[in-house]
C-alpha cells in the first residue's frame, strides 16, 4: 500500500474527528497512485493517521476510513454496515416505517457512500472514487445482510464529476419491477420508483418533519409548495387538514403526488403545476390565505460563492409564504442547501417576517433525522434546516 | 401617561422585533416614574415606538407591550392570552397532555409573565415590576378564560431581585388541596405539587425531548442523571427499558420520582441520592456500563462571566456520561443555561467525546417545545439545548 504525508500542522482537524484532507494540505504525492486507491496517511513526522481513499483529481484528496489502519475489505464493510444498521433498527420499527437511509456517508464511517433502504429494495450511491471501486463489494455485503429483491446504483450526482467519475444508473440485482416499491411511513403509503425517481427515489430526510406538521393541521387549509411526492400535504391530510394544495413545477412529479394521495384514500387535495415564486406572487396579489404553508424548496446553491443570492431567495420565498398565512396560522419551512447555515437560514426568515409585517413564534427547530446523523467533528455532514412558526399579524 | 425617549440610533434593535431597552440606551428619564409604571417610548426625534413597562431599578429599563400604543388593561391581556391559548390548543390535545406553558413571557407578547397550566390549576410568575403590578388583572382574565380550581403565584425567582421585587408564593384562588394535581403526558401520569414543588411545580420544557428517548430505550439499561420528577426515566420505561436508575441529589425530589414511578406501575427502577459528578466518577471507576445515559442538569451559570466555568462543567459531565455508555448505546444531553449557546454546548460535547475516546453520531437536536416559543428577534427567549447521540467505541 502506498503512503502519503501531510504538511506540518495539517493533522489538527483530523485528530479532532474530521475525515477529509484537502489537496493543499498534502506533501508531494507519488505520481503513480491511481484515483480511488487505498493509501496510508502519515503526519509530516511519520505518525500514522490512518488508511483511506486517495484521489488526485479531487479537491478532497483523501478520505479517512480507519484510524487503526484497516483496509476496506469485506470484513471492514460488514462491520461498518452492521453498526449503521444497528442504529436504524433501534430507532425505527418496521411497522412504523420501512424506508430509511442505512448509510449516510462520512457520518457512518463510510466516506462517499450513501445507502437507502426502501422496503425490499436498496439504492446505492458512491460520491468518491475510492468508494466507487468498492461498490461491487458493498453490494455483496448488502445482499448478505438484507437479501433485498433489488439493488440499484444511482450514480448520477454531479458531485461525482468533482471526483472524475462518470454519471450512470444501473440495476445490479433484481428485475425492473422490483425497483418499484410501496413504502409506508407513519400510516402513509408511497409508491416509489427507485430507478426513475428523483435522487434515490424518495426524500427520506424530511420524515420526522413531515410528521410534525400533523400537530397543527387539524381543520386547516394547507398549501404545500415544492410538494414532490406529496409528503407534507399527505401528512397534513392525515392530521385532519380540511384541504391541501400540492404545488410543483414538474407535471410528472405531481402525477406521483396525486397517485400517493389516491393510494391513501384522500380526496380533499388539488394540484398546481407552476413555478413556486410565480404562483405565490399571484396568490398574494389575489389575497389568498391559508392556515398552514409549507416551503420545502430544492437547494438554492451548490457553492459557497452563491450564498448571498441563495439567502435572498430564501427571504423572498418565505416573505411570499408568510403573506399567505392567516393570523394564527403556521409556517413550516426548510433549507437543504449545504452552504446555508442554520443561523443564516433563520436570519433570512426573520428578515422575511419583518418585510411581510408578520409576528413569528418559533415552535420547532430540527436538524436531520436519526438516519442522517451528523458528526460534530464534521459540519459538512449536516445540511438540513427545518423550522415551524406560529404566525400572527 | 409619562413618556421616555431613546438616545439617537438606539431604536434599531426594537424595530427588528426586540422588546427590551437597556438603561444606557435611554435619555434622561423624568424622576417621578415609579417602578412598573406604563409609559410611552419615543425615538430621540419623537417617533412613537410603543407603550411598555418602565423600571428605574432594572438594567432592562423598558419592556415593550404594544407598538400601537395600547395600554395593559383587561382587553389587552385577554387578547394576548387568547392568542397564546390558541397556539397551545392547536398543538396539544387534552387526551395527550394536560400540562403546558400557556404564556412564555416575551415570546407571547407579555414581557416578564409566565403562566403554566397543570390540569385544573394555573401557576403565575412575574419577572418584571410592570407585570407584577398587573398580576391581579391577569389572574382575573385567567379565571374568566380557564376557570381553574386553583391559581398560585410562585414569585420566588431570584430574577425578581433584579427588578427590586420581593420573593414570595401565594395561593390566590382555591384550597391548598387544589394545588396538588395529577397531570398526564403521553401516557404517563405525574403528581405535582404546585405550591411546594420546584419552580412552577414541574419542568414542562423537556416534554417533547422526554418522549424522544423512548425510540431508543427498548430493552435498555438506562441511567437518568438529575432525574427530578423522573420524567426521562419514566419515558424510557414506557419505551420498554429493562431498567432505569434515577439519580438526584435531593432525597425529597427522589421521593417524588419514586411516587411517579409507582403511580405508573413501573417496578424495574432504582433510586440513587448523590451528587451527580461524584456518582458518575465512581461508576466510571467501577467500569459500569449502560445502554442509555440521560444528562439533564440544572443551569450551570446564571451569568455570562461564568461561561468558561460552565462549559468546563458540561465537558466534564458529558465525558463522565459518555464513559458509561456501551458501544452502540445512546447519550441524551441537555443544557438549560441561558448564556450557553447551542454552538458552545455542542462544542463542549465534542470535546467530551474526544476526551472519552468515543465516536458520536448526532441523531436529534432540539430547541424548546412549542409552548416555550422562541422569537427570532430576541435570542433571550431561547435557553434550552437538547441533543441525542449514537455512541460507539
Amino acid at each position: 500500500m502506498q503512503t502519503i504525508h501531510l504538511k506540518p500542522k495539517e493533522q489538527r482537524r483530523l485528530l479532532k474527528g474530521h475525515l477529509w484532507v484537502f489537496s493543499n494540505e498534502l506533501q508531494a504525492v507519488p505520481g503513480d497512485i491511481a484515483a480511488g486507491e487505498t493509501v496510508r496517511l502519515f503526519t509530516h513526522d511519520d505518525r500514522l493517521i490512518g488508511t483511506g481513499f486517495y484521489n488526485p483529481h479531487s479537491l478532497i484528496s483523501f478520505r479517512l476510513l480507519s484510524r487503526s489502519g484497516e483496509v476496506p475489505d469485506r470484513e471492514f464493510f460488514k462491520k461498518k454496515i452492521v453498526e449503521a444498521l444497528a442504529l436504524r433498527e433501534k430507532i425505527y420499527r418496521l411497522d412504523d416505517t420501512n424506508a430509511w437511509r442505512l448509510v449516510h456517508g462520512e457520518s457512518d464511517g463510510l466516506p462517499g457512500l450513501v445507502i437507502d433502504r426502501f422496503n425490499r429494495a436498496v439504492v446505492l450511491q458512491a460520491f468518491s472514487a475510492g468508494m466507487d471501486r468498492h461498490l461491487p463489494l458493498v453490494s455483496e455485503v448488502i445482499d448478505e445482510l438484507l437479501q433485498p429483491d433489488a439493488i440499484i446504483l444511482r450514480n448520477e450526482s454531479v458531485l461525482r464529476e468533482l471526483e472524475g467519475l462518470p454519471l450512470y444508473k444501473e440495476i445490479i440485482k433484481g428485475e425492473r419491477s422490483a425497483t418499484m416499491q410501496t413504502i409506508h411511513d407513519a400510516g402513509i403509503s408511497y409508491e416509489v420508483d427507485l430507478y426513475e425517481g428523483q435522487k434515490t427515489g424518495f426524500f427520506l430526510d424530511q420524515r420526522e418533519n413531515r410528521r410534525i406538521i400533523r400537530s397543527f393541521s387539524e381543520g386547516a387549509e394547507v398549501l404545500d409548495v415544492f410538494t414532490n411526492d406529496g409528503g407534507f400535504a399527505l401528512n397534513a391530510l392525515r392530521g385532519g387538514a380540511r384541504s391541501a394544495i400540492m404545488v410543483d413545477i414538474s407535471e410528472e412529479t405531481l402525477k406521483r403526488a396525486e397517485k400517493n394521495a389516491v393510494l391513501n384514500g384522500f380526496e380533499n387535495f388539488s394540484l398546481i403545476s407552476s413555478d413556486a415564486f410565480d404562483m405565490l406572487g399571484k396568490m398574494v396579489e389575489a389575497k389568498e390565505l391559508f392556515d398552514v404553508v409549507v416551503l420545502d424548496p430544492p437547494s438554492f446553491t451548490k457553492s459557497r460563492k452563491n450564498l448571498p443570492t441563495a439567502l435572498k431567495a430564501y427571504k423572498r420565498l418565505n416573505k411570499l409564504g408568510l403573506q399567505l398565512i392567516k393570523s394564527g396560522g403556521f409556517l413550516a419551512t426548510a433549507s437543504c442547501s449545504h452552504h446555508v447555515s442554520e443561523e443564516d437560514f433563520l436570519a433570512a426568515i426573520h428578515q422575511a417576517a419583518l418585510a411581510a409585517g408578520k409576528q413569528l413564534r418559533m415552535i420547532y427547530k430540527n436538524a436531520q433525522p436519526p438516519d442522517h446523523p451528523v458528526l460534530l467533528s464534521m459540519p459538512e455532514t449536516g445540511y438540513l434546516k427545518f423550522a415551524c412558526f406560529y404566525v400572527t399579524d
